[in-house]
């Protein structure tokens, strides 16, 4: 297996130059193309019961045969896109329409809300009170409706995102965690609507699910980030706040989850350019410097999990492991930030994030990316995917880096 | 502040003297009643609201002031026992019974289920599905039955012993995590079920609960344990298995947790010990080797959270890190092993986990020891106590092995 996936960009000149940024565009590419993708459509597609095994080790054999609902819709959506937005090559659509018939057939309990495990073979296993389930098939029925022009699938799209908002939205709806003494809520649920509905519109166009446009759905999204989990006082977005955005002094409110907040900036900044906002864009480069600062070790590298808002013991115990997806969504907000302001300070956080990512998270001899690292950067697990990793955050960022360097390189990107 | 805690025992004479042991009996009160019970007594206990505050500091400070129900029965049961068996100390049975009564003011939901957490005042924050609120509110109020002669708390305890018997062992009365296609049953509850009604005899007598004795309640736990989580054909004591002992080849099925083996292990041997019961002494010898071997880090020291039954790699994050309890859980059963047989490998293994905990653990400047370890057994944060983390674990094992080493000093433990 050709292995491009260990190459950094230490030591060569900032990412200033065409040449720079083509040879970066290839590097994602290749990786992306003849590394990533091929380890899980060889290791991963279940060609037996259909829809894709996320449970695999290092070489690519099978740990667990139960399937996380959530990957049948991430995964179809990151190869429905692949075939939209790169090549339409067969074996992706064919892998993505295997994802959504597993799903369609064995993924929703009889009032239509979504497992988040099931068997091999689809029968459920596990039921949660939440609905990411549901905005990833949202997602994926949307770019498959894309890549085939079948409406049934654009109606599957609209109907889980109208699922999606209707649990995080509605007051009452989804069964509470916590008794109500003290009302919280927390930013996944904002940040995965942004997402979402920049899916559905991109596939779908901008239309109006559940009484607000796509584009509705986003800024009702990002300003109640903004009234609720954004704190300039103390430079942080937080994970948790009261329900009226108070700090919640204790474990849970304190903690911060700067993987997340990059995520999240970079999904603001993503709608800014699209917008040509620059107010938008403004705001995601505020939570990318500020998370940046708190998330980056500067003893060993690489980002940590959790954070204390005040510097204070975390409760969870893995809070200074480093787990891929923080890398992911870091390397894409940095890199965006670059093309957007020509600030050498991106590029430089590219670079290190980067170069960090690539060296301790490859796999050279079998591929993909190991998941869970240290603090100091040593292997804790070397599997490859479980419940929670398969080809979404890795791909996407490949996916994504590669367009934005292309851009770069034919002058098309806003390099200032 | 005294810090006895940083003492080792390598270097010494193995532990088949009379004075070794009554060095290391010494060393274990001097810790306890020196350096662990008044960390405790004088950072945890609330005086404003009454009850226990666990998530403290390195030195003591409130990190949260959230409760945890679990330990206002956690800390009662260990106040009122070391007044019961150590010294009749008023400040240990005020602690016991602060706790108790901000336990029967606060802790319970209106059908009489325990929570899981509330606020410093008392308010409600979360419930969850399992009864271990229970069973530890059951061990407190007969213990403190015991010192004070008061029947109300005599019934508390058997109320919380019933409560947790039926949510336990009455199949449909706990809310399924999982859905009925692949019913499973984790070892927790016959162990819980082992150690409480071994209190609950110590403290009230034999008596009949729910239909059983305290000591046919232990049959009963001890037998299922047999039947469905030991497997002699491949060395180990499942944590998890399928609803007739099957083991099931998944992530969750194939994860051990040779901690909680381990405080199986000593809870068998202690009721082999009390019955004169070879056979069931031989099983709980049988449960360390194993669980030992599996459990014990031959290149870092320590013992591993969590390992997978064949090798594979363990889903659960923190699963190498090194985690105070099992650290106490081993002392224990490998300090009780070597009473009950003489064999040298015992007392071998428990200086070597003796010595290790000690040395990583210890907090020499302000007392008690650290929760949470990375693998290598650097410090991952210097909490002193959380939501799981009071005192429980240490202290119990520092007042059980006081007792063995008096036993064995005094010619009266049973060094063959």
């Amino acid at each position: 297996m050709k292995t491009p996936g260990t190459q950094c960009r230490g030591g060569d000149a900032p990412l200033s130059s065409r040449e720079e940024a083509a040879r970066l565009a290839a590097f994602y590419r290749d990786t992306l193309l003849q590394d990533v993708m091929p380890f899980w459509l060889r290791h991963g597609l279940d060609r037996e019961h259909g829809g894709i095994l996320t449970a695999l080790g290092r070489d690519g054999s099978i740990l667990d045969t139960d399937k996380s609902v959530w990957f049948q819709g991430r995964a179809g959506w990151m190869f429905a896109t692949l075939y939209n937005t790169v090549e339409q090559r067969p074996d992706w659509l064919e892998a993505a329409l295997s994802c959504q018939e597993f799903s369609r057939r064995h993924c929703h309990d009889a009032s239509g809300k979504m497992y988040f495990t099931v068997t091999r073979e689809g029968r459920p296993l596990r039921m949660r009170r939440y609905v990411f389930s549901e905005s990833f098939a949202a997602i994926s029925s949307a770019a498959i409706a894309k890549a085939t022009g079948d409406d049934s699938s654009r109606q599957e799209a609209v109907r889980a995102f109208e699922t999606y908002l209707k649990h995080s939205f509605t007051p009452g709806v989804m069964p509470p965690k916590f008794e109500a003494t003290r009302p919280s809520r927390g930013i996944g649920g904002y940040m995965i609507g942004i997402a979402t509905a920049q899916e559905l519109r991109a596939n779908l166009g901008d239309i109006v699910i559940s009484g607000r446009s796509c584009t509705e759905w986003i800024d009702y999204s990002i300003e109640e980030i903004q009234r609720c989990f954004l704190k300039p006082d103390i430079q942080a977005l937080m994970e948790v706040v009261g329900d009226h955005g108070e700090i919640l002094d204790h474990f849970d409110g304190r903690t911060l989850n700067p993987g997340h907040a990059l995520e999240a900036a970079w999904f603001i900044m993503h709608e800014g350019k699209l917008r040509r906002d620059r107010r938008v864009i403004e705001l995601g480069l505020q939570v990318l410097d500020w998370m940046w600062k708190r998330g980056w070790d500067e003893e060993f590298g690489g980002i940590f999990y959790f954070r204390d808002l005040k510097g204070l013991p975390v409760q969870e115990y893995w809070h200074d492991m480093k787990f891929w997806w923080p890398h992911n969504e870091a390397v894409i907000a940095t890199l965006l930030a670059w093309t957007l302001t020509g600030d050498e300070k991106y590029s430089r956080w590219h670079r290190t994030v980067h170069d960090w990512s690539f060296k301790h998270f490859s796999d050279p001899e079998f591929g993909e990316w190991y998941g869970y690292l240290h603090r100091d950067g040593t292997v804790s697990v070397p599997l490859k995917g479980n419940m929670w990793k398969g080809p979404f955050h890795l791909p996407r960022m490949l996916w994504y880096g590669m367009q934005l360097c292309d851009g770069l390189a034919g002058g098309n990107g806003s390099i200032p």
